[in-house]
């Protein structure tokens, strides 16, 4: 039970960022991100920080690396700005400052969610680890959110835990080791 | 019924490349750029560039480069070069010109083609956009050929016409938004 | 007959490269090497190369390079250094040094492997081409490195042999062309 107790005092600082022109001028109301806040509350995270930002790609590099770099989150959640418009720039963005690419993160969200639509196949989402920080881009629909989210959020606790150090991947009796 | 006959009047302006070196020295029949013309004409798209050009990385990247930059064509087909031969280059030249990958599409191709055979893996093809043209690479067999774009033949024209701007992603009453 | 038993005169010469801080120096026994090593063997392959090496980058890509310029493997496997953890640079070694990524590779392991867990998804392998030598990455447990093993071991002798010019991928009479 001590062991159990442990694992829930481990909170998970997490910030939601909404990257939407309209969203950021107050022409659209973020859903999206509401819908992310809550599912990982519910899994006992805590939302340390929130934003609504346009579809710029130098300031989502500098937003991203700043909450990484000042250690304010292990986990940034990103919304929008993964699709084919003109202005779709997240995933860029992400790749310029994450050192290390996490590819399965956004496999298993479009090979999961193609099960809802095909068009799962065209999110261009990205996951990586910049420092001690995973960044995971969702795209913007509230609804294809929650389905994308839900793809990995039984496996974003352990990946954060390893990052952070609380765990190593081959601690004794731990079963599956080591991915 | 007039959304239905707008949706039909949006044309496709397809490009398809074969890349193979015996092919552009006419030592082999092109039977892959066909197949592919003609599922994409079935589809309703219109052809409005074939070539054949050999396993040449700057001539792959100048005429990827040249139909985009020039609006020639909203999606430009490659096909051969994809994999482990020594001249095959396909989809390093591709990722030097696009500036945005969509790794998605290749993923669903290789996952719907290994129900096939195991060695889809074996594809190294890519996808991706530069200005507002999609590119997508395809192996050079015609069978294996026919069986990609099989896979995501359904969710091109959703794709093409966010990158064209004749649909948003968050247009009203749409379905499965914003991937 | 002749044909089948030239198949199985045509060795796979395999590097397998154990990359663990603790291994290297002793504190650990390499378990999942081993494990490597002896389901290569099975298939035919032969182990040309052995070596645990710590998770240092520059070292990594040294080795890697080195045993594909100086054509001492036609594979090399490496095992560990793939996860979350801070020390874990496998996959960045190895994609600075090859020239030609394979991506269907790591797709094809941690698609099959997500059955088995969904923490493979945490799993940043990759797979690549330098010069005449297939590189892939495994995780580090002998658990985890057989199961991905056995989700691509059927394949590799085609992808080796077609980047050897053993076989070209046109050739008359193969069944499943040109991937």
């Amino acid at each position: 039970m001590e062991s159990m107790s442990e694992k829930n005092n481990f909170k998970i600082k997490t910030a939601v960022l909404t990257i939407s022109d309209k969203g950021s001028r107050g022409e659209r109301k973020d859903l999206s991100g509401p819908v992310i806040k809550e599912m990982m509350e519910n899994i006992g995270a805590k939302i340390v920080y929130e934003e609504i930002i346009a579809d710029e790609k130098e300031d989502i590099k500098e937003i991203l690396s700043r909450i990484a770099d000042q250690k304010k989150a292990d986990l940034i959640l990103t919304t929008g700005g993964t699709g084919f418009a003109k202005r779709d720039i997240t995933p860029e963005a992400t790749l310029a400052v994450i050192e290390k690419e996490v590819p399965g993160i956004p496999e298993k969200i479009r090979a999961d969610t193609l099960s809802i639509t095909p068009q799962a196949a065209l999110s261009r989402a990205r996951a990586g680890i910049r420092k001690q920080t995973l960044i995971i881009n969702f795209p913007g629909s509230p609804k294809a959110a929650r389905e994308c989210l839900e793809a990995v959020i039984e496996i974003i606790p352990h990946g954060v835990k390893i990052l952070k150090g609380e765990i190593t991947e081959h601690q004794p009796g731990q079963k599956n080791k080591s991915f």
